[in-house]
């Protein structure tokens, strides 16, 4: 067992602070990665806080992580030490259900493991984040990294990158889509940047005027102000898709009237209550309403390396570990353009 | 022009009654049809009881016809004086948007002209349906009809039966898919034979323990009881696609959870109000929400061959077309197995 420095939460209503964890000792088939970068998602304060219920505590959030391997196991031939690699939501799963054995481990039926406040497989060991100096995973659960891209700006594409990557090509995004995004905040930035390197013509579509800005510097083609009635009937019945990454209440038909004949909208974030939905929006068009969670392993480093190839990165503001209570503020008031990142050096 | 009986809606709490009808004298592109049978779907008592809102009285409900031609214009090549042939739920379309050029004529940008209570593609004139002895429709619409089934027992797959075939053909239902069908009604019993001459595993998802015997005499596999919570849990994750053809308010999620990984929930039916959609339903397991629309004149003339091949029809009660009212209120209670078909010769 190795004693790492962390920050942990020990209550849902008290700040993070730092902890001393214990990591297991990398076996056979686990990798011992040095974190240098972990993103601050917005999860990690549903779990902190234990919005969602089922927090253990104290709890060690972050799965957003790159770094350097430290250790390998006597089987890991893939890495080695020194090696740029990065995890992601989860860091196991059952290895033998239909949806493991088809690369959609997180959908795992079995229940994959998550990268924090989780079980391991063995169904009792509970699982430490990426808020700390080590994580030890086993390889199958770990991303090359191209050391082409800054770091930092690679950390969120493990979880905000891959979970607007996948959805985009399971439903077949392609050139000259048009595709509306809900939401710029860690998802909806991604979304854009992605939607736009697959040559599709991206909306932003929000509430906020002081968005449109941004959101064309981000790659996307046109703003819609949603609040503006004239607007949205102009674009009713006009995407191919819209990327849903609100996680707050709203609603979905007035979307889901935006949709072409055989549009799809595509859910990313759980609003805190069921939203209502009229059967009409999706019979007259055949349209779909559907989610999407993360992405499988093999899609996730399909997703690092096109971002490599393209240039595609997330844009981040760095932060001391120190400072994670007060960017998880800031993260609730939507003051983050559009991910914090936490340097872990700041925890020497 | 030709005058026509038919029986007619002259108030929304009024009783159907006779009513002579004008028809336009065929057209060079025109076919008359002398109506032989006409099935009863829910889409006339809503219509005749202006509970859509926009019904124009006197209305002709009726748009699952069969009949045989009786005249032709000069264009007219597909058919000839004596063929059998149907109408389904439209009559007409733009014919120059995407979605007709597509052959989804039902998904008309431009609207297209249903079988009654709607507007020719001049905007003005008005549409009347099946209940009446002839009908005249531009060639395009008209569909053949094979002679090899019972005629009275087609005519609900004009509506019932393409509604419910549409969606199993474009969401790709295959041999060994399990589907699970929600409602057992004029739709739901087309949409058990349907989805088991595919060589799917059906299951009859229920509240009436009654329907089991039913269900499996129309090719149902399984039958589930959907008020015991044991069958519902054991029926987790379990379905490739569920049909739900329920038009009154129930609860999605229920069976949203019944949806395996990247399962498809398809609605036919709208509910009076919106339903409760909880997001986390469709994200873990990239569930899918769609809707769906009869389908294209192509698709139904496809439908209506696989039906004579397959040797499918529908099931019915013949009634006159004198005991119209009575068939309604039956129909509302559900006591109907599974459709009514009104003998035109009763006009007589």
């Amino acid at each position: 067992m190795t004693s790492v420095k962390a920050y942990a939460a020990h209550k849902a209503d008290k700040p993070l602070e730092p902890y001393q964890l214990t990591r297991r000792e990398p076996g056979v088939d686990d990798v011992e990665i040095k974190i240098l970068y972990c993103g601050v998602c917005h999860s990690d304060i549903h779990t902190a806080r234990n919005e969602w219920g089922g927090t253990m505590y104290p709890t060690v959030p972050g799965h957003e992580i790159v770094g350097k391997v430290s250790r390998v196991g006597a089987n890991v031939s893939k890495f080695k030490v020194g090696d740029t690699v990065g995890v992601g939501c989860f860091v196991d799963s059952c290895g033998h259900c239909n949806n493991c054995k088809d690369h959609q481990e997180q959908y795992c039926e079995n229940g994959h493991t998550q990268t924090y406040n989780s079980f391991e497989q063995d169904k009792k060991t509970i699982t430490y984040g990426g808020y700390s100096t080590h994580i030890v995973v086993t390889q199958g659960f770990v991303l090359s990294i191209s050391d082409k891209l800054p770091l930092e700006k690679v950390a969120p594409l493990l979880c905000a990158g891959i979970t607007t990557y996948s959805p985009l090509k399971y439903w077949g995004v392609k050139k000259g889509d048009k595709v509306g995004v809900v939401g710029l905040g860690g998802l909806g930035h991604m979304a854009v940047k992605l939607a736009a390197s697959m040559g599709a013509d991206v909306t932003m579509l929000s509430r906020s005027p002081g968005k449109a800005k941004d959101a064309a510097e981000l790659g996307a083609h046109h703003f819609a102000l949603t609040t503006n009635e004239e607007t949205m009937k102009g674009l009713a019945n006009n995407f191919d898709f819209i990327i849903d990454t609100v996680s707050a209440e709203h609603d979905y038909n007035q979307y889901l009237a935006l949709l072409r004949t055989n549009g799809v909208m595509i859910l990313l974030g759980v609003p805190p209550t069921p939203a209502d939905v009229q059967a009409i929006h999706l019979i007259l068009g055949r349209r779909s309403l559907v989610g999407s969670l993360v992405g499988g392993i093999k899609e996730t480093q399909e997703m690092l390396d096109y971002c490599a190839e393209h240039g595609i990165t997330s844009d981040v503001e760095m932060i001391r570990m120190d400072q994670i209570n007060e960017a998880y503020e800031r993260t609730l008031k939507g003051d983050v353009r559009y991910r914090f990142v936490i340097d872990m050096a700041s925890m020497n």
